[in-house]
């Protein structure tokens, strides 16, 4: 029960996305994308598998990807996917709990796990020797868990206290739930992924195992084996273990409840005595990689490099290191999301009574781009920036998994991650300044405000 | 289609509880109550019955009530309850379209229908010799209509053209619909009775026939019939036609996702050009009469009341009698829902300027009610105020039907309609100076702004 408490299993979106950020979906017309042959194909139970060799060191990252995550959970069921995961660790017919762990720890690899949105993967990074039993151990737990009362009561234990650590114990996460309860009118990313308290605490043997026999079956399963091996062996091996487990049934296509037209523009306060600095996120609705048209999604992850991915962008540039307002700012955009996700931009100001200011500095850095667009210039430094930090994810068989699992599990292919390089390429700074007007507007933003404790009014 | 276009059919969930706080459910240990005899009973098939003889006047109001409001939607559904409350004006295998309307017209009734989230209903007040074909043809669209292609796409039309007219016209109600997508996080009463546009707009066959069969039997129906009847009679129709219906298959509880412990105050801003006096309204999420304990209900009703419930209630006196500070002002709880609701309090200022001032005025009479409570003097006039208005419901058989109906539709008994004057004469002056501290927690609030569109950003 200790390591996976202490195991960060949950991934929150926001990380997640920040990382296929760092490191976003790149390959294409250049040196570097050529030396990429990735291999991608279906097992006769339908399970996908994707093999990026690299032998440039003798290690090698195997994940398995479920297209199943807390915006596929039933309606009052929230946290079951990631409870699932933790179910994953227990023991099956033929190994027994804590096993899998064990294992993978006696073989000096390193495992792990999280939950998102639109996905749960499991993944371990072993010597290449280990991988065929790491497949055994992996497809065995894919159908064979155990999943008794006396399995499942003490881990929801864990999964209860995890969110008691995580997020009540932190007024910046409860606020985050609410900003995403408020930003989603419709949708169920409105739920947070660890899951509402008063619903984790009700989830059941029959909450886990209707989810686990809908959604853990090869064929809504995708395997992602990038390091030091060859394609054949890695088909050989999989179809010896994967291979051998029974097609599920066809799942319906994952069709959620959509957003409405928004027309209002919405805040959310929370106010905590352990807050010191205060400070604001502001988000908006937007398509991702997925629901994008026309080359919306690529301008989007270029506004936010732009407007705010680092220590190059505007607002960086002009709150923090030319005007001190701001101890820190920036945006994001999590494109990797199967349906309309977010775009944000966040602040804190370096005086404590500077809040208002620094969210209008920040609107007006908005504004500047909806107004005059971006250079020539620094669209392609962001491009740039975007394309090179590509290059270091190509260094870890760990990140390229990543890249590919998370990709394939939101709606995208191969081939679309191997050509982003150059969609990113062919954006225009009208593009960018497109997607700004359109998407990024005052009325329909919704503002998140952590602030401290100023009174003693509940 | 015309007609029915024109016929009021969507009853906006205020308005259908203003209606019910307007004429509280009453009965109990007073005179006018013993002259109340109250038949209920089920028949062979479980359909409910509730008789309220009334012989004043030569006239009976006859309402069938499905427990299958928009909170009863699958996800991504919005409109269906609504949209089929139309369909239900359709041909049967027995009845052409538009004949029901044409039959209650030629003996001189009315009729309407309305949807809410618990609960839509189907009501025609006629002559007592109507009764008995009211029923047949009531029952006979229970099961018996016919529901092709042809008759779902021009009434989808016409929906769609409710909507327009109804909701997208006006920003009032624009600003009310996201509104309640904040106040709620998790509860399926976040989505609009009438559905969401793009969802109304992709309703079919198979969605209104899955509703159809799920929820239109004869054992989720309340049979109300008020006025001049005789029990022994009513029955004997009720089996001849309702109860010829064979039973459908028995429901899951009606078990909804409910809210998550709420940490965050919000704020819901609309403006538009079309609004020339500016306003505000804030919630929260409250028990309702079947979720409360500890008479919790009953001091929210009188809580609404002493606050803001007409022209005696403090808000009135001191911000429109006294200061002449709010064009409007009041307070109101909608109690009759199945699962936690809403306590409201709104405000328009007299002078466009003093939005701010005219909140903070509100804010303070809350306060002053957290702090000092209600005095003994206005606790009793206010438990008169509702008390007597349940003797002019009682003046007509449809009012009388309308509380029943509701109340059996959202988890209450006969037996409470009947008590609740009892239970609300118990309520103490502390009992509702601890609900106002309970739950109008300025932290939680959800605050609504209808704006003049002051400038040029979009």
């Amino acid at each position: 029960m200790r390591s996976q408490k202490l195991r960060p299993r949950l991934l929150a979106a926001a990380s997640v996305f920040l990382l296929i950020a760092q490191f976003p979906l790149q390959a294409g017309a250049e040196a570097i994308v050529a030396k990429e042959e990735v291999a991608n194909f279906l097992l006769g139970n339908g399970m996908e598998v994707v093999v990026i060799p690299d032998h440039r060191a003798p290690i090698v990252t195997h994940m398995v990807w479920y297209k199943a995550g807390s915006a596929d959970e039933p309606p009052g069921k929230s946290g079951i996917a990631h409870f699932f995961e933790h179910l994953m660790f227990k023991g099956t017919k033929t190994h027994k709990p804590g096993e899998f762990d064990a294992k993978v720890s006696e073989i000096g690899g390193n495992e792990n796990a999280f939950t998102s949105y639109d996905y749960t993967a499991y993944h371990e990074t072993i010597s290449p020797d280990a991988l065929g039993d790491m497949m055994a151990m992996e497809a065995d737990r894919m159908r064979n868990l155990i999943l008794t009362d006396e399995v499942i009561g003490p881990e929801r234990d864990v999964v209860l206290e995890e969110r008691r650590m995580r997020i009540e114990g932190d007024p910046d996460s409860l606020l985050s739930e609410e900003v995403q309860a408020t930003l989603y009118q419709n949708h169920p990313y409105r739920v947070p992924v660890i899951g509402w308290m008063h619903e984790m605490e009700k989830l059941n043997r029959a909450d886990a195992t209707e989810f686990y026999d809908r959604f853990y079956t090869p064929n809504n399963a995708v395997l992602v084996v990038a390091g030091d091996v060859d394609v054949a062996a890695v088909r050989k091996m999989a179809e010896d273990t994967y291979g051998k487990v029974a097609r599920g049934p066809d799942l319906p296509p994952r069709t959620r409840p959509t957003e409405p037209e928004q027309n209002t523009s919405r805040t959310v306060t929370m106010k905590d005595a352990r807050v010191t600095l205060p400070s604001f996120g502001t988000q908006w609705v937007v398509p991702s990689y997925r629901t994008a048209e026309n080359g919306e999604a690529e301008a989007l992850d270029l506004l936010a490099e732009i407007l705010g991915g680092g220590t190059r962008s505007r607002l960086y540039q002009a709150l923090v290191v030319n005007d001190d307002a701001a101890s820190g700012v920036g945006a994001y955009y999590n494109g990797t999301m199967l349906d309309d996700t977010s775009f944000t931009v966040y602040g804190a100001p370096r005086d404590k009574a500077a809040l208002a200011r620094l969210e209008a500095d920040v609107a007006a850095q908005i504004q500047r781009i909806q107004r005059d667009g971006v250079t020539e210039s620094e669209l392609e430094k962001a491009k740039n920036r975007l394309i090179r930090s590509m290059v270091f994810a190509k260094d870890s068989p760990a990140s390229m998994a990543n890249i590919y699992g998370a990709a394939l599990t939101t709606g995208s292919t191969v081939e679309d991650v191997q050509k982003w390089p150059e969609r990113l390429q062919a954006i225009t700074a009208d593009q960018v300044k497109a997607v700004a007007v359109r998407y990024l507007r005052p009325r329909i933003a919704v503002t998140g405000y952590l602030l401290p404790d100023d009174s003693t009014s509940n």
